[in-house]
């Protein structure tokens, strides 16, 4: 691989800044990575490890001649962060991020970045549910979606070198509205992730149910659930505060129809079960004959083979 | 392997008995197995693609002088299945289910059952999203859990026999009371699936959110929704309306405790998510300190990969 940015500064030192440090350095991207962190600690560690080539104590100090600026923090925390470092940044960067949620971050990150400085959102669709400096990896990105959110103003060279170096990590790129993003992320991962946090905790008030019935009897998904369910607390209070109107229109519309099967339960109304599954099971043959997933007998298998 | 049943009665070919059928022919488990079902199409399948020895037209011709009997058929149909049957089973025979629900099958089954048969009711844990004589594989239930529920006058000579046909297949069993069972299940299987086919049906009616972005872009745990959501519809609404009680209060629970941080979500009360994240994190960390889970990041790529 060859260098795509000289300068890299990644600002939070977590699962996803960790995980592009590393990559960057396997495969040659760029010439120097600076990073920093907020806590002391999380910087002695990542020293330690070997993820960037340079660390600074202040985020003003590490954007100071990057060539791309990659902000790394929790959602909440972008809009000072943003006016923190703008008057350090270097004529022609590219700013970029890796927020969970889109529309929030443009209007806090927006406002603050200087003429002549390009941003171009982005939400790289990968993690665990490990975080902080030792939890990143080279490997995070690969075959995984990173999704860009230009506007009409985007330079289009700064757009493509941002996806080369997405594409280089391994990741397969592709570019969404900010609104459009937070809508197909509260379906596909923000309501599913408040689905299965309160699934867990449900399990876990019970106290007649013990965690090695929960864990060994777990045929399907549930044990994927507490996976889930043990994601970074203050990334996740972020994302549903910041993604607030998509998030509660999906739950809303969640609880409404899992009233009505609720109640079909309760009655003894058969049918409407019945018909209900049916009609998942015709969605779910649509995506595999859309050629999006496989046919594979697997249902968590592979998973719980690790 | 050596024969654990002279001969052995399947009754419904489905996926659970299919796989039944090629595990013990496999391994010579039985001397010979004769299968049955409702439909002439799934006869003639079993026949073609050889799940059992022999087929009969019926059941009551399928139990006689079988020394097990395996009732695989949906939960609702269990009661009428034992009455069919009852006259024709062979005195000593054992007769198990594997139905997904315990206490409704022991009430419908029991009573008809003939004095000195012996009926021991069973669950594997296991399956896929495939139905049909054509869905069994004879590897379906290795490193699986089988839950037996015998009572206080089940022979433990014919309980161990029992156990030893599904250790021989691969399983890992367990004896439990019948509403143990039954709320267990409703807490790792039964309201989890109904979870599931819930997010899936509003994925489906958004509309505004393509089936490809919901497939691309799920990073974690979407797409195993969807698979959860294409398991076999009749089982399922049997499931249901069988389990009544236990998975009525386990999704009372659960929508309580959703609405709780849906109105933290509404409100803007990030104390209390951050604080109900900590604590399901925290669950996760007992789960993996009690050795019942590995702490590999993997999430849900293993099974992607198939």
């Amino acid at each position: 691989m060859s260098v795509i940015y000289d300068r890299v500064a990644l600002i939070g030192l977590g699962l996803i800044a960790g995980s592009m440090g590393l990559a960057m350095r396997r495969d040659g991207l760029a010439v120097e990575i600076v990073g920093t962190a907020r806590s002391a600690e999380t910087r002695a560690v990542a020293a330690e490890i070997g993820l960037c080539d340079r660390i600074t104590e202040t985020a003003a100090e590490a954007v100071q001649g990057a060539d791309l600026v990659v902000l790394a923090v929790p959602v909440g925390a972008m809009g000072a962060l943003a006016k923190e470092i703008a008057p350090h940044l270097k004529a022609g960067a590219t700013v970029t991020d890796v927020g969970s949620v889109k529309r929030h971050v443009v209007d806090a990150v927006s406002p603050h970045m200087p003429d002549g400085v390009h941003f171009i959102p982005g939400h790289p669709l990968a993690g665990t549910e490990h975080s902080g400096p030792r939890s990143g990896f080279a490997e995070l990105f690969e075959n995984r979606w990173c999704l860009l959110v230009p506007d009409e103003a985007t330079d289009p060279a700064m757009l493509s070198r941002l996806r080369a170096l997405w594409e280089a990590m391994g990741a397969n790129v592709d570019c969404m509205e900010a609104d459009h993003h937070d809508l197909v992320l509260a379906v596909t991962s923000h309501a599913p992730h408040l689905i299965a946090y309160t699934m867990v905790g449900v399990a876990d008030d019970l106290r007649r149910v013990t965690d090695t019935e929960v864990v060994n009897y777990s045929a399907a998904g549930f044990r994927d659930f507490t996976r889930i369910a043990a994601s970074d607390p203050t990334m996740w209070r972020d994302v549903f505060l910041s993604n607030k109107e998509a998030t509660l229109e999906i739950l809303g519309r969640f609880t409404e129809e899992l009233f009505a099967l609720q109640r079909a339960i309760r009655t003894g109304d058969g049918q409407h079960l019945f018909d209900y599954f049916t009609h998942t099971r015709a969605i779910r043959r649509g995506i595999i004959e859309a050629g999006q997933d496989t046919e594979a007998a697997d249902f968590g298998r592979g998973a719980a083979r690790e």
